[in-house]
């Protein structure tokens, strides 16, 4: 029987022009340092109009409308703000494919991405353009445009040799209304986005609009941000790092307004956005959640809008949403997902009918994943094991929004699809972790992670969340280091709250009564601040890598509590 | 540039396996007239597995993975309970197509869409054999077994020469576990509905598993019932009128718990249910509606678990909104949508940033489109007016769950394609309305229903809605019947509250002070209850039949307010 349905497409035309029109009147505000620039989606529904005829008609931009067709490729170099927005949106929909540069990246992975997306387009934030210039002497020829959003800016590129536009001037004299082509191929691709790759070359994963529009679909659901018309959302996750969780194609889909930071992304700033912006959620890496407590604490604002927090990118400590909760009344939502998973993949929203220490326990899990992904745990001899909550294994997974392969393959010669993708298309995602029964993941570790002491595995997150708990703890990352005896032992990188006088001693006294005592690290360094990668993630390389050249300050004790320190622990004062 | 998302399908079998495993431990309720009977999704899971087995190996069910597929058809003549929903999952899910029967289509036209779809097998609720067996001697070849559902019944069915069945016997001793088809091809057919058709033989839509799970995603959406695992939801919408607008198949989708009410759909039934059952959104038909409050304006019951009712199917008229809102706290949301949009697709949830009065005129609207939905005011010339809010035009639309066919064509000789479909594929709805520019649609009323006296055009749903302000008014259809003079005028037919001395003369009186007075009907009938079709919508047809049959009671008055009866009207009586 042949169904009576129309192969319509799901594209992200329709997601702009929804947003343009029935939600015209909910608008992106750009934080300008002090206050909000607002736009209308309206008026950024003529923008888009009219970029997507000057790029077309002046910049040369090839469009397609289907998987096979030559489109150009249109990087960006932008932070959060409103014109970024209209590039997310422009782009995908006239048919080119959008490639968002991490701006963290080291130059050479930089360059890479460039070459290897094949970026036709430059678009920079005036205020970038200085970084940018680092790698104008190595930008290959493909790159004939660079387009200037914003004031100044400009002497940086003197030695680009193509063409320097300004945006405004660029979009300026073209018409408000473009031909939006309504049906194309919705496995044309949309957008590029490539991972920060820890170890060789960063590899490319291209979205189709099919792949980003499902994703919004997640990204909307009630489970997730939940959101209509009568929201706004703040998604703090910078819109270079998998187009922050799609969140701005998410606010044009749903018509919920969008708070967006610009370069502000510091805990200051931050609040003051929640404060005057009254965003009803808001997504975040747990660092970036991590800063803004310590600030929310320090001084009083007004972060009553703000009635959901989604916290993912990596292991998020149970003690900073408890943080959260206690102090601030602000839910923080547990999540996980990667490039590869399109962002955004399981939430930990827990069951009802369960008590509250029950509910603690979903909420601190990576939570369940939406009907549309497939998931299994997968050990060292590749049997897949059951989801009792007490197996572990890798998390291998498959969906539509599961990249099956990466662009062009991996620039790695020495490693082969198989250590990314299973003979029978699998994503295998680099996390191990269990499963419970009504199918809340635990993650316990990235496998690269995960600490091989004497035979046994230490979960470099079970340390980090155990540490996270003691008062004076800002931030703490525990690494694998080569031992003599045991092979490898943990290392513990922390930074503590100014003045709270805690030492390492202190730490491993804590630890010592939470966590089996084998499992307590001997080596200790305490940092101003733990080094970040550039999303924001613990840069666990990076920390292994100073302590193998001796350039770390570690203190080494033994795993053991030490009486004579116990009376300077948190709680036994006085007693 | 190629994409690297697969191309993994949207299939009701991740919808089976999802609500089965990661939402086990919901349930589904069926009401048995004194109490709910309860079953765990993992329990529904482990029977539709035996259901797929029993139905493919012991009723020959041929089931397909792509649309070209010769699949069977399994036909229900079943009230919403477990067991019909076991059925909505397995029989997609095997690679079959279900066809629910409407229970109220009169025999010959039951008997037309179990030969024009093809039914092989029917299952039958116990108590419905006695309705079934009114057309076994006309039913065709095709139909090889008659499955009972239930206890009893069998006597019914002595006339049938295929095979008898007993649901539990049937599948009692099949294994729990099927090897459903992960990734069968999404526009494989999934379900087909019948409309009801008021002139005509019924038109056939087959749903595919893509349209049926992006419409599930709608349904579950924030600004639809807004559906996790935290939920209730019950769909008082019977599941054989456009697979209760997919609410079943959402369930599974998210995990929120399904009250069913089997056949209990009276309104003190349904007031215990939602006493006992605790839904948090509910779906039903505006006359459900009404007969709902006037059970809970009689006798005092906890509705305080329902926050969200959906009302849709035809016009809701604002008094009965204000009712609920007013009266039980529960928030009436309005809705529209058609089987050719596969049920529920505008709602109206009202912008931000607007005051109480401007709110209520955003709530009684019929709402705004999804994203996926392209839609258009056409006019009688067929040239598109804008939507401003006061031009009015047919509503045309086209998306992923709007049909652009009928299966099988449309059986009416004289009645062309272009009647329902544009040459450029959207469908003519047959709604007569107008546009907000903020994408809120106003329907005005059904194209057929519209009333063209001496030139100019009377809304009967704004004559309804008036009188259904009035307090003694519990139902009110309005028609257009032949007039010499004019045309067609309108005839009111109503339905009054017991004991309320309201007259004709009184509801003129206060038509005459809220609308134009040529508007105001002449011709008026009182009724015990207004005769309503096979879905719960007022039989607009069958009254105007009755009236050009002479059969109705009808009383004539002028158009003109009599100052002799204005002293009984409300709120005067004292002056």
């Amino acid at each position: 029987m042949y169904s009576t349905m129309p192969d319509i497409p799901l594209t992200l035309v329709r997601v702009l022009r929804h947003g343009a029109t029935v939600q015209g009147a909910s608008t992106v505000s750009t934080w300008n340092g002090r206050s909000f620039d607002r736009r209308s989606y309206a008026e950024v529904g003529e923008r888009t109009a009219r970029l997507a005829h000057a790029l077309r008609t002046r910049l040369g931009v090839r469009t397609g409308t289907r998987p096979e067709s030559e489109q150009s490729v249109v990087g960006t170099f932008m932070w959060n703000n409103a014109r970024h927005l209209e590039l997310f949106l422009t782009v995908p929909a006239m048919g080119a494919v959008l490639h968002t540069h991490n701006l963290r990246m080291p130059a050479a992975q930089l360059i890479y991405t460039i070459r290897h997306a094949g970026d036709e387009v430059i678009v920079v934030d005036a205020g970038l353009t200085g970084t940018l210039a680092t790698v104008l002497p190595h930008l290959p020829d493909t790159v004939r445009h660079i387009v200037v959003a914003g004031r100044g800016g400009r002497a940086a590129l003197a030695g680009f040799t193509g063409e320097v536009h300004d945006y405004e001037e660029l979009i300026a004299d073209q018409p408000v209304d473009y031909p939006w082509e309504e049906e194309l191929d919705e496995h044309t691709a949309a957008t590029i986005c490539y991972t920060s790759g820890t170890t060789g070359n960063p590899k490319g994963i291209v979205y189709s609009h099919r792949s980003t529009y499902l994703h919004c679909l997640q990204v909307a659901a009630p489970n997730r941000f939940d959101l209509t018309h009568r929201e706004t959302i703040f998604p703090i996750a910078p819109m270079f790092h998998v187009n922050a969780w799609n969140i701005p194609h998410t606010a044009f889909l749903t018509g919920a307004d969008l708070l967006l930071a610009d370069r502000y992304l510091q805990p200051v700033p931050l609040a003051h956005m929640i404060e005057l912006g009254r965003p009803t959620a808001a997504a975040a890496v747990p660092t970036v959640w991590t800063g803004l407590l310590a600030e929310l604490d320090a001084r009083p604002y007004d972060t009553s809008s703000l009635r959901r927090g989604l916290v993912g990118g990596s292991a998020c400590p149970p003690a900073l949403m408890a943080a959260y909760r206690d102090r601030h009344s602000i839910e923080l939502v547990h999540a996980w997902g990667m490039t590869e998973t399109s962002s955004l993949t399981t939430t930990a929203l827990p069951p009802r009918r369960v008590d509250s220490e029950e509910e603690w326990s979903y909420r601190i899990s990576q939570g369940q994943f939406p009907a549309s992904i497939r998931f299994r745990l997968v050990d060292d001899d590749g049997v897949i094991v059951p989801n009792n909550g007490v197996a572990t294994g890798e998390l291998q997974v498959r969906g539509p929004c599961v990249t099956s392969a990466y662009h062009g393959g991996v620039d790695a010669p020495q490693r082969k699809p198989e250590a990314d993708f299973t003979p029978d298309g699998w994503l295998r995602t680099g996390d191990v972790g269990r499963i419970s029964p009504d199918g809340y993941l635990t993650l316990t570790d990235r496998a690269k992670d995960v600490i091989k002491s004497g035979g046994e595995f230490i979960s470099s997150v079970e340390l980090e969340n155990a540490l996270a708990e003691h008062p004076a703890v800002v931030e703490a990352a525990v690494v694998a280091v080569p031992d003599d005896r045991w092979g490898e032992r943990p290392l513990a990188a922390v930074s503590l709250r100014p003045g709270s006088g805690a030492e390492p001693a202190d730490l491993r006294d804590f630890l010592a009564r939470r966590i089996e005592s084998w499992m307590v690290p001997e080596r200790w360094t305490v940092l101003s601040s733990v080094p970040k990668n550039s999303v924001g993630k613990y840069d666990k390389r990076g920390i292994q890598d100073q302590y193998a050249r001796g350039r770390l300050d570690v203190v080494h004790l033994s795993r053991h509590p030490s009486g004579g320190t116990t009376a300077r622990e948190p709680g036994l004062i006085g007693m």
